[in-house]
């Protein structure tokens, strides 16, 4: 097996030997913790099993039925309903749509509250075939909930409520909420999101399978391997996600509060944004958490390359990188040579990058960035299931070592209490009245 | 005119009135030490004036004669040479690209080294008419290099060499470097970038104004907005580039580390982008500066948002917002209501998302993280050339109250020159032989 890797040499020596292993004992107690589900949170450690879960038929047969009755697939859905399977599709698609290319294309909505996006979106839309796929748990999480019902209305005006029935599947909870009873009641194709999985975590569930398999891509392999990552992590006290999560455990508890996770390929840029809300809100509680920031490599090297060199020691570097490219260039040789890159002529592009990444972990860790690397032998369906479970894992065991519940977001309702007031939603008639009174008090706001 | 605003009474209780005049008299010398140039840096101050430049006619000619020789224009650069033009034509462009939609699609290439990338570029350009647009000073940095010799013989080799070099512009040094040199050699159009503006303010040179121009939107407009909000900034006391750098200033030195730029339009990601290189490169040295980081909303609400309510109180949130859409488009009512959205039937969607602003902003003040908000009438041409103006300005001033060079980049080259070491570039074999030592020492690296 083609397995991915885990380098934590060097975040020494910022962390010493002798508290990096205090620290593995540590996280090891935390990863037993969590497949002995006495951690915090344990009801919603549905996760950790789900690629052992064998039924992937049904996916596979709504996922040829969309792709027979449509050129185009919406999925709708946000957060946890969207990252999981963008970033498994933009990794494994090509960088230019080819307009006239063959399958299904996947586009996005329900993750914003755009007007000029959904003008957009719809004028796209007249003249071509399309499907819906609607992913919320409750049916009523207000982007999602816009975005459908201006879809559906939009798709049942184009090939009429029959046809555009058959073209809705809804990934919701199984027995309750609003999409579900919306999808009873006309018939749509449904999957449920099992109760104890959390939306970050749901990737492996119908909420990515369905829109990868979709996409045309292999989401059996994507289960494979998770579940081969699943099989070298269990119970093992020298495995990559939990050594993962004590390297960044270690750091964070000498002051490095922010966790930079750099890429050197272009497709991994979701795989980051995934990365930042399973962190971010898994870890941000409690005035706790390290603070989880993106760059896509080389190019922000040329943008965050100063700070990361020379800003504020309190960064630590995650760098994700893969072996071997699926194409294949060289660059060329120039008899005129004014570019000067003539020493570089028959050298594949991809090995310039390689010494890019070396040179720029050398640079970084002389700085004073401590670093940590994977390496993706290839980019493909089962090396990105290795790595999204490892990092779910990594993420559990580091949340239980910072002391918080990792399973929870309590401070997501915020806004959207403060938004419902403002609309002067059904039910929240008080709280209209109160925030009426803090804004006539507060000001420019 | 319609102009953009900023709104910092949200930094208080944060900081007190007190302290921010305070701060805020130390931002306007600041200022005069810019416009007078007695600042650090001060031969690289060109861009304070950019916007009065008259000199745009030879832009427009070469943008209308690129967009009647080709349909796509591969635009060639990194880092200051790639990020403006992008959030301009990002900005502007639909969201969805039309196959056969009217005009020159503006594609991007040199801004990285991935080899799938090209591969799939050059796939995708095989039976495209297409121009180049290569910017770089010196005609050496490695990225846009490979590129530029990549599409340079994928170009030769589609249309011949003659007709080739009618489709290629260079932007770089007026007077040497290696770009130049070739532009003069093959008689290639060219533009030049002045010896006192960054990479990082540039911009208003043509390294922006062309890509923006020939993508077919306004760079006049764009130099007006500019030029207006410099008339507004000139030694004003009270200009919003003076209160954004005194307001950020004053956060940072209470110990607000971490500033995130979060925009409420789905257009706006790369201007987020520009300003991380804008600030990030201009104050992270010396171990000082504000860690500058991006956020798309509501989007990322729903993966960082629980973080930013209750993690570590040291972020500061800046928003960037669009008073009015381009279209227009109203939430449906729905006789069977499943979704509980019609108490906002008949309402438009922007309605919705000024709300999700307003509960954000007032969710995450009541969660302690200072707010400060920029506000644009409408998404056009004039009023990003206000913002990016200011943003300039405003980066300059807080660089000069940091204590540091705000127009330099030193830490930038030392991944550079490890990566020429690791290569064995002409010129770096002692640094190849001393590298290889280091390497053979390090264990995994």
């Amino acid at each position: 097996m083609q397995t991915v890797t885990f380098d934590s040499a060097h975040i020494h020596p910022f962390v010493s030997p002798d508290e990096f292993t205090a620290v593995r004992q540590e996280a090891f107690t935390a990863q037993q913790s969590l497949f002995r589900a006495t951690c915090r949170g344990n009801d919603f450690l549905g996760w950790l099993d789900l690629p052992l879960q064998a039924d992937f038929a049904g996916i596979r047969q709504a996922a040829e039925e969309l792709r027979a009755c449509a050129r185009y697939l919406v999925v709708i859905g946000i957060g946890g309903s969207y990252l999981g399977a963008r970033a498994v599709i933009e990794a494994l698609s090509s960088s230019f749509r080819h307009p006239d290319g063959e399958g299904m294309q996947v586009l996005f909505a329900g993750h914003h509250i755009g007007e000029d996006y959904y003008a957009e979106l719809l004028d796209f839309l007249a003249d071509k075939s399309f499907a819906l796929c609607v992913i919320s748990k409750s049916g009523t999480t207000t982007e999602p909930a816009i975005a459908f019902r201006l879809l559906k209305a939009y798709l049942e005006q184009q090939v009429g409520r029959d046809e555009a029935r058959r073209r809705i599947v809804a990934v919701t909870d199984a027995a309750r909420g609003a999409l579900h009873d919306l999808a009873q009641q006309e018939g749509y194709r449904t999957f449920a999101i099992p109760d104890n999985v959390g939306g970050r975590f749901s990737l492996l569930t119908p909420v990515g399978l369905l829109p990868i398999a979709a996409a045309g891509f292999d989401a059996e392999a994507l289960l494979a391997g998770a579940a081969a990552m699943r099989s070298l992590c269990t119970d093992c006290p020298d495995n990559p996600a939990l050594r993962y999560a004590a390297a960044r455990t270690a750091l964070y508890r000498k002051g490095y509060s922010v966790e930079i996770l750099a890429n050197f390929h272009t497709k991994l840029h979701y795989v980051t944004e995934w990365w930042k809300q399973l962190f971010g809100e898994s870890e941000g509680k409690e005035h706790r958490g390290i603070f989880p920031a993106g760059a896509d490599f080389t190019t922000d090297l040329h943008s965050m390359g100063q700070y990361i060199q020379q800003g504020p020691r309190t960064l630590m570097e995650t760098v994700i990188s893969v072996s071997s490219p699926c194409r294949r260039m060289a660059i060329p040789h120039d008899p005129g040579n004014l570019d000067r890159l003539n020493f570089l002529a028959g050298m594949r592009v991809d090995e310039v990058n390689k010494m890019a990444e070396l040179g720029t972990r050398i640079a970084h860790i002389d700085g004073g960035v401590p670093n940590m690397a994977f390496r993706l032998p290839e980019l493909n369906a089962h090396t990105l299931g290795q790595l999204f479970y490892l990092f779910e894992l990594a993420c559990g065991i580091s949340g239980c070592m910072l002391g918080v519940n990792p399973f929870d977001q309590p401070g997501v309702e915020d806004y959207k209490n403060n938004m419902f007031a403002l609309l002067g939603k059904p039910g929240y008639e008080q709280a209209s009245r109160d925030i009426k009174i803090k804004l006539e008090n507060s000001g420019t706001l």
